[in-house]
């Protein structure tokens, strides 16, 4: 305790007296209070309560990328506050377990109070995913949706000020252009690995033509996949290609990121690139997570109220349903599972770079 | 203990001897283990271990489906079962996310031994598949994956004796239309429900069309919603417009369990409707946990192999997705929770058939 | 949407503005602010706005209870609010595996300036807790903690009131004491029940005496624990002997009460006793529940901590452990477990009473 | 695919014959199946499978620590090991929910079958434990249980032999006592940090003095607990106290180790300690997760039983309860959490050290 510090007191330390007044139902207001819009109001509290803290730790996160150099330890406390994200997100789908546990027809007694308001216009939650760098292109609720439409001057010109800034998606990309040792005089990396990259293709092009239990049309149809990823893979080599994808909206990763990515995917278990790896690997569960979530809310919204319309004033099954598959934000990265090979068939490092990338004690 | 039985004995009573030696890696008969190789083993025989179990607990209660009548503590019974199934499919769940800690680069080290070997070819899987009443028309591995041509001549014979069998949808769906009460000479239940929906869609038109957030497109567009959802309404009262969709495709539960189902669901508080509710509620449950299951499955294998062809010799990631969003069997009781309407607007039943309704005592 | 209604707007429903402006880290106002005071903050905010809910619904089922009659109906509505707060329970756990992110050290910085406020201040938890009808003698805190004299003049009032109003343990133990069939003229149960009793005592003694691998010293220490579990039988039959051992503080539930949850227990599947005997295993879930809670709290203050003292000025692991093992509610319930025998060991019931306890329509 | 290779069959490779033909319940042998006996056998069998995958990873890690130096890149596979054993703890742990699915009734129906059969006779848990490093003379069954007794010669043999083989606690110890840069030259460490200690300890006694909740005896019990802690912190500074607790039974972990321990507690964020503190964390998770299970176990067994005696012959619950609290084997590194002090109050590091602990590259 310091001087002149009053002793703290839990119910003042948490302002219990505004938390625990901020629940009023509007039922209640109307005279009939349907017992069930309390557990409404504080499961959505809850979920404000916790994108809070998310956008807490993505600021810091952001904050460190934000920096012309990000030091080790500054990588491994990012990553801890990205492996707290996801068990706040482990919350976020527990909570959606909870609010099932209120029935459709109990929903229904007070549904048509709430309208038109949703969960749509959560605006942490929209920072979250402009935070994050979601694809505003990809967006299905920038077509059929509009959910700027929805909010009102002050939250809309909140959101449109975080648009401005670098997203977590493009500091990362940043960050990963920087990466070292990519094009090391002594060791050319993508050319023995291209060897084995063709290799592997060439290994399962074989296994599809001998696979007798296939007939001949599901053959066609296996080679033609193979052949696409062929073509990605020369898209990994060749900048121009790559280029074209980003431009037809099939890739967002610039190149050069791109393939530092790869690089740090293939060699995570060098000491130097165990937090880069475990960086990435964080942003990757992040996106599933959210990608669990909202299957899990669309379920939810399905089993509420089928196809009727939600308090939005909209179905929101099918709107849950179409954001849950297209707004990924890291999934360039999870992409680039095609390329990774057997850890026994990854080219050698060169001596002289391996032990850059290690400590001066490698052990003890 | 009785007499002339032996002292049981723990390793014997498991059969340990069997089930330990159960586990031999290719990479080890190879000479050249691949650490990881057990874990993939392990896992996959976890899951054909509470297959097995999922199996016995299913037999349970397609036997007691398969009696004349069905008593109200058989229900209850059958329900427990259903629930110890949804906890086992828990489990399912949490295996992948124990498998997930193997990384794509060690699976790679002994992927190609495996080949064409798939979970694909799990016998019992398919059981519980046919066993619940998947219908075959919608599997996609009939089209272009034929899951039947990769199992061996007896294990094709086993599912295909198991095809001939009553599935638990078709013996629920006879139960269903066994129920009492729907036609009740003093009580026309469909005529007064049928007011409650009318009213129910007029408000929703009027919400949509009274929305300023939405421009003229976008009220088409949910206006055009809204009237699919009256057509299914109708299709709910007129059994020959619901026979047109069954015979589209688009349905499978009959006129008459449908209109039963819809019953259990909206006087489930009543209690002879408690263990019925509770049973469809597990039923819609089980489909639900298996689409989340399937959705992970699809995740891991897209983060294993990206779009490189599993051990089956095909995209896993591909395959497991479209399954994901096909293989729902109870799917018809999701969607009548369109029609459910607030407790407080369901038509009212004649004192004498609540009273049939209930126990001789009602409390205490 | 109502005449005269305003369009509710998400923001304003959830109160966001007190919300989200009620965090305020103690270390930002000292001018230096430690970046995971934030969590420490929103989880506790999060645990008062569950403990809120909590007992918005056990008010719910405490209403229910305060009637001199509960009807089947209102007691399933009972048993789903009870279900729910396992669910909610669940939450509580997973915020342990949140806080648990952050790190020893991290917590220090500014631990100091929360003194001496403690979430043994939480008078919602207490009131949570004498809701319940903990046995104010059985807590440590009374001894060597005192939680009354850590709290404000307002906090300690509102808790004494609630003190005064029969806890869910009282009631529950009321509506038990109500049960009917316990003393059928036709039907002796307490007589054959004896004799089923005996007969599993004398085989278990009969294991014990008889167990190779137990030599005379444990064979003793087992026949001594045998021994013990006999007279608890008999106390089950003698009201007398059951009254002292409730003098004694070694039970709380009444004799007649406890003869009547036995007989749900044993009968749990008669279908009048469904709903009963959810109840009664969702109280016993319920303490479960928070026993966990409470070890994993104490091993999370364990960690954390040590043996330092915690904000509220003294050792928290060793207070949340000693409660941990001593705030159970319903454990006269679980100890019924003892006097369970197999189904088929069970006395029949007489065929009138048989019918009484079921529906007039048993199944279809 | 490998010339000569013949393909794969799933139900080959996995060996379903001899897996699903493991199952043989004592009670259809006896001509009465009871339901439930298949998810007691299964449980268990799912149980045996993941400690053997559990003997497997530790068989890694316990490889990799045998050798005179564990390089960084080692370590960091030897922790995802373990991360792995912590996910299919979870699994254990959400087993016990699913056999608690069966009823108390049910499983009397088939106890006595399974009688002197018991979960304790589990030769690779045992080995588990042993394998660990479980000191043999805390166990409770050493003294009332006397498990090796219902062993069989075969298995006895067996965990003897383990028994004379480095547990992983031995192994870790002497990893520890290796830990460089304890006593550098030009840092006096303990000096500077036990300054450190002290004032935390005077502040922690005045914040007991101060504190006007507490009366006096509360306040002479607080400073009590503080005074045994100063008593601990010597022990850490004073080699021969240390040991003297050793002697006692109070600690296990040699004075060198311990202090290793606790400089790699506190420089955790230096990138050289990164991966020594996510194992010696991750082993702290291992016992607190047993120790979980256990208590699970223990709630299991009484809700089951009651004080019955289990299918072992003897009262279940109170053996497990007594193991849960005793069988703890990294707690020497739990306990030093009391000795964690604020970053910002933490002994700097000379530049030289600092340069010693980190990579040729900090960053990018």
């Amino acid at each position: 305790m310091f001087k002149n510090q009053q002793p703290t007191y839990y119910h003042d330390y948490l302002k219990l007296n505004a938390l625990l007044n901020a629940q009023s139902p509007k039922s209640k207001e109307q005279g009939n209070e349907a017992h069930e819009e309390m557990l409404f109001i504080i499961v959505h509290q809850a979920y404000e309560l916790w994108f809070k803290q998310i956008l807490h730790d993505l600021k810091f996160i952001k904050n460190n990328f934000s920096q012309e150099q990000v030091l080790d330890e500054e990588l491994s406390e990012c990553t801890l506050k990205l492996e707290r994200i996801h068990k706040i997100q482990g919350l976020l789908l527990s909570q959606i377990d909870v609010l099932e546990t209120m029935t459709p027809m109990d929903f229904l007694e007070f549904r048509d109070l709430l309208i038109p308001a949703s969960g749509f216009q959560s605006v942490q939650f929209r920072e979250i995913e402009i935070g994050l760098g979601i694809n505003e292109g990809q967006r299905p609720d920038m077509k059929q949706y509009n959910f700027m439409g929805r909010l009102n001057d002050k939250d809309q010109a909140n959101l449109k000020k975080v648009m401005t800034q670098d997203s977590l998606f493009k500091l990362v990309e940043k960050w990963l252009e920087r990466t070292p040792f990519l094009n090391n005089d002594e060791f050319d990396f993508w050319t023995s690995y291209k060897l084995s990259i063709e290799k592997m293709l060439e290994k399962d092009k074989k296994i599809i033509e001998e696979n007798e239990t296939l007939d001949s049309a599901q053959k066609e149809a296996q080679l033609a996949n193979l052949a696409i990823t062929g073509k990605t893979f020369e898209a990994l080599l060749n900048e121009e290609i790559h280029n074209k994808s980003i431009e037809e909206g099939k890739k967002r990763l610039s190149h050069k990121a791109t393939q530092a990515a790869l690089f740090i995917l293939l060699y995570r278990h060098e000491p130097i690139f165990n937090q880069p790896f475990r960086l990435l690997n964080g942003l990757m569960t992040l996106d599933s997570n959210f990608t669990t979530w909202r299957h899990r809310h669309a379920q939810l919204a399905k089993r509420m109220l089928g196809t009727k319309i939600g308090t939005g004033g909209s179905s929101g099954h099918k709107y849950l349903k179409a954001t849950a598959d297209r707004n990924k934000i890291f999934e360039d990265f999870n992409n680039l599972s095609t390329f990774l090979i057997p850890k026994s068939a990854l080219p050698m490092l060169p001596k002289e770079l391996k032990k850059k990338l290690s400590f001066h004690f490698s052990g003890y």
